[in-house]
């Protein structure tokens, strides 16, 4: 069972931009605690960082040949991209959304996420740590 | 005569999502039926499939040098893509907007169209027939 | 087969008002253009023009006893009659919205048609022309 | 040289209904304060009570013919009827648009007309004699 | 003593359209039943449906003199029409708004009754239920 | 058959306060009328008044073990408690929305009921009858 | 009798900007055609033009001693300026607000006066003339 | 180590009512596999639900002496409780919000969370397992 | 003569949670403070802390029997609480509305108070002194 | 010690117009009341009145180099001069805000101040008394 | 050639105001840079600074006469004087706006300028430099 | 000393389309000025056009390595793309936001920018001039 974990936009910059919001920890950092969670759960995680709205679309679109699951970090794209959003909501596998911050503590244009009517559920503001919560949920939606 | 068809991102995957919005065709089968109303009416159709809002820019900044209309899908960029919105509105030649699905019966974000006014006009809900009727609408403006 | 042709107030003053917004036809020529296409793909049209909110929802409801899809201009009552949009979701039969001038390049109350969610689709700003894909869209639906 | 006045729906009521707003004054006296007036001017008046928005519509696109210039006090209809909006803005003659009562002094939604910003200018507040200034407005207009 | 239901446009049709939301019975139905507790409550019933908003201005306005009390389901006009609130306003006599459907589980834009404020009460989502307890919430005001 | 029937916060003071906007009524004589009621129709009527919200939750849910239906005057509640409208939509019984004053006729905040939507229909104006009108649409819906 | 007119902020440039909206007539000639119909009526005329809102405020705070009723241009500061509103509001004598262009056919924010809830009426888009027939709403006001 | 979970009003209703939202299980399921897995990750769990806004900014104001953290499902006043907002934002522990239901994915009125901008963060859109997630959350905090 | 001071929910922690928002004191010092000014002042003070939106409503409305004038914090409450607020306006001895904090330089949701509008004044932003300025303002208001 | 006391827009006209808002006392009273107070209270009070935006900007300007602290009611201004805001936010001694009625109570537009966000504190609705506890309140306040 | 730099109320603070926000030079320093420049660049540079909303209207009115551009920091006008907006579009020379601060970057009531439509263009959020920067985009445009 | 030029999407046809707005001159023209100034200035100037959001966050994420201060003129991204905003905020170096049309003067949504509030400042309505105004600007802060 393989898991596809997409970074959006700019999170390729982790642990170098405002740490007071993202933490230090760095994007291989999330990559080697998912690695080390998915082997402890008997799930191969495949993580990959895009910056465009089209690419991300593409990856979603064509996933469900490849994984039993999508946990994404829309970033930036949370907050307008409903090409996402269809792509999403037109995936046959689940999707779970995640944030390192929470979304809802900052700027009111960030309260707003159009990916997650459609996806199965959300995960906000634990780090690092929101990246593995949503691997587990994604694991045990896979176990139903 | 040449008409370029643009459909916008997740459009590929006509036929396998939401079958109940878009139906059951594929981009294949309006591809074939575009062709073949464009014999009839004596143009050529070329028609591309393109998910970065970046690339259907530059397909519109260029279409004016090969083509005469463009007939455009925007999919999800129609409601937020002022990119694509400023292509069509610096683009010399006809531009007309299509939907398959009656956007005006879904989501209330999905009722606004930043594209359609700088469009000749639009065509929304007759399924794949849309594309066939905004080819149609081409041809016409274009023996005026 | 026949199709009724429902023009909203104020179309009978065609050709005589803003002739840059509407074009310089007359609401005789566009019917005798329905007419003609009509023969073209064998169905009768009939036309009526009613300035009249009551009215135009009695001929919406009684149509269903009579014709088999209707193409409808509700000009002004587009953007607020709900009277008009509860007939039109009452009616057993298709029907299809169109419009001469492309209503999302005006004001910005023009940009919300109140008919649109519960007609078939809408085909909006190619002139006399919006009518005859409407008369299409209709004959293709009624084909299917 | 002939001044159609137009009087809006429940205007009939006027001196019965609701005295501390609109005053007690009845519908025949301001016609009859109109005609005087019109004498006065050297102009002939005529007024129609209507409580159709149809029958307005059709009154305001046959005017041209016969008048040189129309006074209209809208009503209810002052506030969402783009239907006589479009009727006055297609019409070739001045319109001119009255309340007795100071529609800026009432209720939220009386606040806005959708009509004034077709008409020529807007007369409120002055009773019965926002007609009489409205007639001589007209008058002067075409006078110049 | 006398009482006059109104029905608003489209509501000739109960009973064929949309029974989802109003139900099978017919317009006839409710009339019966309206009659046979006006006998049981010893008041006179007149109905009628009435599709154009200015000849429900014209009923209510002219109600007064014949009747003790008005009954009225405005349907669509419920949203926009205030030349009926106005003339409810300047109606002498009460005005009771009934409703089959509840509005309020409804589309947004059914929320909203630009009438009530100026009726007496409302009485939504019982049926053909609403029409009765609104004739007598009409005895029981009339009795007092 | 029993019916409870739920009196919100404030109500007790019914017949002291702001009896311009509630009358003179006390509510020990609205529950006199509605035992009155009750006995006509032939169903036991129990009326508690509460003021916190999380009391009224605990009555709703607990209710349909021993009520057959549930007339509710939410009062203040009416306009946010999204608790109460959660209790009213859980609960398997029919819940109707009464109202002593007509909201809609008073200050904006209050033409909003957030708790309409999931009951079965609301009476709203008519003073203590407004129960009275409640307990008999409560009944007929039991009846059917 | 003498009454006041006061001109608003930037009037004394009218005749030199912007004449396609305001026309070609300079705040002499619109003073002198006061003078004119104030002889006329028989009524003494005194026009001020003050481009500060305070000096706006004291005087019409102080008008009532020697004044018998205010025209008022407030120009640009109708739209926003409560401190003249609350000079009006509590001046006793009447106060009438005019405008030479039809404020409500220009950019949406000029469509607003906090000015008129307050003023006994309004005059708009009649160019000159406005000041003209504020003048005789004016001394029929008084006349009464 | 003790963690309370709190859980807000009708949740005590879970699996009685709208089990196609909230799921087929009990509360009494919920806290047992709280139970199981604070013995798996070795924490006690205490688990209280409560209907009363007061009652809950009580439980939270007292919980600082005894929890070293507080998971919260504020059910319905998640989207008004500016009450229980203030007593997490004053408590000195962590607090972590959870739903049983993808909040996104419903009325537009339960997209608003006033509790989120104060926890540490949420977790929605799983099941039962939003709160086994949240548990796990409130630990991995603890033990950093 | 008798004045209450009623303290809303989470005040019970002042001293202990936010104290640069809301002072280092506690609710015993301002209890205290507001003994000693009521003895200066010739009144006796009674102050309770409630947390219940329900026990504050039945505060208030049993306050009249022995109180003459109430002080009232309503804290979180203030923003929604439309029933503290009927309670208020039901009550016949005057409220006046304090707060520690400047509500105005806070978050956009703490600007509005629903219960403003219903109180005799608010004093907002002078820390512990606020309630002394109420207690002044109480004081002053019964020896008139 | 000194302190400012800011009478804005239309204050000179206290005690003659609308007096059922602010009272029957004129600006001479609150400012022989203010001295008295400020003896009492061993500091020195000078009181102006201004009409100008402008001016009262420079005196707040000028304020910090001869007095400790200013109170100002800024009347009309308070709802919409960011140029005093900005002054008092510029100001390096304590501002307080006073207002005679209870702008609460009045209005919509009158429920926002734009100065109270920078202002130490409010006292809204006292009468003349407001500016006396504003007096008490700096005085407290630089004592500190 | 002569350009006027108008400084709008409370800039004559800057050095001593809120120098995060402004930074620490003086009005005086930012006119002595100008003058530097514009010898430089060989054009007069006259500077004032206005508290006055009408004052800076009428020096905006009477520029055209000396001066051949204007450059203009509206400081808190910016945001809502309708009146210096029409001096600035009533006047025939070209008009420039600058700001120290980046009004983008502070409260969101900042964000709106109702000049900046009718000004040439904008500068902001460049400190000292806001101004030189516009006194070169003023040179330039008169050099072509 | 190396400063980068980012023009957004559609910028590659300035000269070809709607010159009305953005002038007659081309690309290569303003980066052939741009380079006449750096020399002038002594830096460094690298220009590039790109289409893609995805593609002008990945050039500002890598910039800092490699230039002093990035120039972007994000054309209609402006105001929308939060990936961009997120790039710049999360960016070392100086960003300066240039537009060539005055965005204030156009379309409300063009009113508008999502990156202005993370930029250094903002330079508009210059034409080409925009640029160098911000290619100074930036030579100005790096000199510092």
């Amino acid at each position: 069972m393989k898991i596809l974990v997409i970074h959006g936009p700019n999170l390729d910059l982790l642990g170098q931009r405002e740490i007071d919001i993202y933490g230090k920890f760095t994007l291989a950092e999330i990559d080697a605690a998912l690695q080390k969670l998915g082997q402890e759960l008997k799930v191969e995680v495949k993580a990959v960082q895009l910056a465009g709205e089209g690419e991300i679309c593409k990856q979603i679109g064509a996933a469900g040949q490849e994984y039993a699951a999508i946990i994404i970090n829309p970033a930036a794209y949370t907050h307008y991209s409903v090409a996402i959003r269809d792509a999403v909501a037109g995936c046959q596998i689940p999707v779970i959304e995640v944030h390192i911050s929470n979304i809802y503590a900052r700027e009111e244009f960030r309260h707003k996420s159009v990916i997650a009517p459609v996806a199965v559920g959300q995960v906000s503001g634990f780090g690092m740590n929101s990246y593995l919560l949503g691997l587990r949920a994604a694991v045990d939606l896979l176990k139903k």
